[in-house]
């Protein structure tokens, strides 16, 4: 099989058009290995990956867990709770810990924007870590690429090809490293981009990033072939971007009302854990135009296919 | 082997005499197994199951983790601390995402009574959920199955059978989830059923399940031949339900001289963990009639019965 | 292979010279194990062990976990937080009923000084829990044996043989187990032990243990070959030992200018996690001279050979 073009994966931004065609391709085999009875395969026997989770999470880490598992990799989990970090020490030298009991692979969630970009540079600095690969699942308001590629992959196995789709990212731009993710995607594998939303949560200049922006949703909408709805992080909101969430679900609620108001029918994403009755309605989330829980499925083996392409690279 | 009639352990309330009678015989089968240097077992391995649980618990998440390790299953966990819960995602959203990873059974313990039973009514709802087994590993103050199944193998170990058995239950009856499941297995294998603690602790009109209210309980141990006496749960004592822990030790401790007087000895049981000296004294736990790390090694055979026979029917 | 005189590993206090010898020859096979492409090898595919930390730890808990897994041992994880431990629970009763699963070896982290001796000691009354296996993994402010032999262990690949050698132990002797364990070990393998810190942090009446007190650090390390650094707690400095972290480190702090300044070069150790510019700098922690990460790597060694030779005792 082949191989990437980068010893981790930090981000989408760092990755070529081709990982990404790559890793789309490599999710479809594992696909269909996670849907026959017997879903393991051997191919990383001899890897051990640790998950360290400096922030909470459920889906991901167990999205990662099961794949790791699937794959045959030893697996070890680690979380802030419990953790060394409140000892004062570094992440750098959390990491070098870790990975000298011969841990190969060190798939990490972290709250600061640009820590997997920084550890992998940290990590180059020490010959006995610099053969680890990173995998960023999810640094702060920064990126998550593993995120942005089940997108990817779900949108694939519905459109066959994303060039020249038309997609429209729903909700708070600004803070979102899904949204981030799925921009750099989006724009490498062709597809074209529009950010809705409020004023306060789109970014100033997101244009540069060859995106458009539309304030009105119903516009925006009808202009898509797939709106990937982001979740209110309610646990965020002590900064108040709007003035109640009541008012965002009705401004920019995706509901039956307004999707009934469209020409077509349009495909609906949302990476989760879903907000009923604010950025979505129930009734939407759970209808046939959702690829809901598909993202969750095809999650499990993007994962794999990431985890599989970059223990593969040579120097590994 | 044979199978049960139902797709789901919710309760004892919602299965039969003869699915009692076939997960305890096939739990005999695994406590063989488990006494042997090599105690696992193939059954499950293509088989994941994730436990989840959304309240703290040690002996039985390490029952139900070692009872699926020895099935060869694939195991993921996952606690309330560290997960989505505080995310404002929905009980059937959180479980309906980790299905479509491709995991088979849930093994849930929730704060909520009902829990269990709703989540089963609402995966019905979802297609692709629809399949998943339930087990609940106990729900607020409503069931714990596995737990009137592990103490009824008990008996029926050091008894034989169950029906005729004098068994009275001791203790906190409105607030424990033992005490119900139990009753319900009890009545529903013969045994005849007394319940024994301050009036303050026993439901009102509790007789209308088939069982006798006792408030002394000299006369209830002379009565019984097996006494299940439950812990008085500290953690919970905000609201005082009796005078003090002294005094509930003195009415209904469980102790040397209170069994010394019977006419005859009485085979004691308690689901643990024991707060030594309150409802039961350190002497009477030890002693040689009591069976609580009996229950304890039962428990995980019949975790495996339950997990086997579930995963074992037809629709599976 | 060999077998030691203990059944358990409580202390360094409580095993022979003899044993630390076996465990260090068969740490150096393991090390070679964990060295090649696969990692794994059978030896306790038979046994489950138990991960009990009582108290929060990052490396060490990984260390043994990876350690057992490549033992091919079945692990379960129990940590204090989620435990039954705040339910009222002895200690004893909490192991007994793990035992009671047919749990083989208990690893155990404890923050009461003794706790692992109390609890073998304990175990010897309950007959079906005799058998068990235990290992301390750090107890309060008394011994972490582990960390002495994977420090000797260190020190061995280095210089050959601990004979002779001059180790100077550096910084808060008093609370840190690992001084303890050290004194014990380095004592037992021939080797001269000094302390070096301030006298607020130095037991009186140390020198009984047959080590000598500098409170010099530049006279310690000229004496010495090797200086084992510890680290200065800070999660524990509610009482004030030293004037401020920063007079700490102008005395007691292990930098470049210091080193510089000796007659010949030192090996450096430090148990970690490292307090960078506190009790040792980033440059002299990342030197040529310093052992730290392969001491993370031999730990993992150390504690296969420990699990393996302990399991491999004949009334397992």
């Amino acid at each position: 099989m082949s191989k990437l073009s980068t010893e981790h994966l930090l981000g989408i931004k760092y990755i070529q058009a081709e990982d990404i065609q790559t890793i789309l391709a490599t999710a479809q085999n594992f696909k269909e290995i996670i849907n026959r009875p017997i879903k393991k395969v051997p191919s990383l026997r001899e890897i051990t990956v640790a998950n360290l989770f400096f922030e909470n999470s459920t889906r991901t880490r167990l999205s990662f867990e099961l794949a790791e598992k699937r794959l045959s990799a030893d697996v070890v989990n680690f979380s802030a709770s419990g953790s060394s970090v409140s000892k004062g020490e570094t992440l750098t030298d959390t990491v070098n810990n870790i990975l000298a009991m011969k841990v190969d692979m060190i798939v990490m969630r972290h709250p600061n924007p640009g820590a997997a970009v920084f550890l992998a540079r940290e990590l180059q600095k020490y010959p006995k870590s610099a053969h680890a690969r990173i995998v960023n699942a999810g640094d702060g308001t920064h990126e998550h690429p593993t995120q942005a590629l089940l997108d990817a992959f779900s949108m694939q196995q519905k459109f066959g090809n994303l060039k020249g789709l038309n997609v429209v990212i729903v909700g708070d731009i600004t803070h979102s490293r899904v949204a981030l993710s799925n921009i750099f995607c989006l724009k490498k594998m062709g597809a074209n981009v529009k950010l809705c939303g409020p004023a306060t949560l789109i970014p100033k200049h997101i244009e540069s990033l060859g995106v458009q922006v539309e304030h009105d949703l119903k516009k925006a909408l009808e202009w898509c072939d797939v709106a990937n709805v982001l979740r209110i992080q309610l646990e965020r909101q002590d900064i108040k971007y709007f003035p109640s969430l009541r008012e965002y679900a009705l401004q920019y609620g995706v509901n039956r009302q307004v999707l009934d108001s469209l020409s077509k029918p349009i495909t609906i994403l949302h990476p989760g854990p879903i907000n009923r009755g604010v950025e979505i309605t129930g009734e939407v989330a759970d209808s046939e135009h959702s690829l809901i829980l598909d993202q969750v499925e095809n999650g499990v083996a993007v994962r794999m296919a990431v985890l599989y392409l970059l223990a593969g690279t040579p120097n590994a």
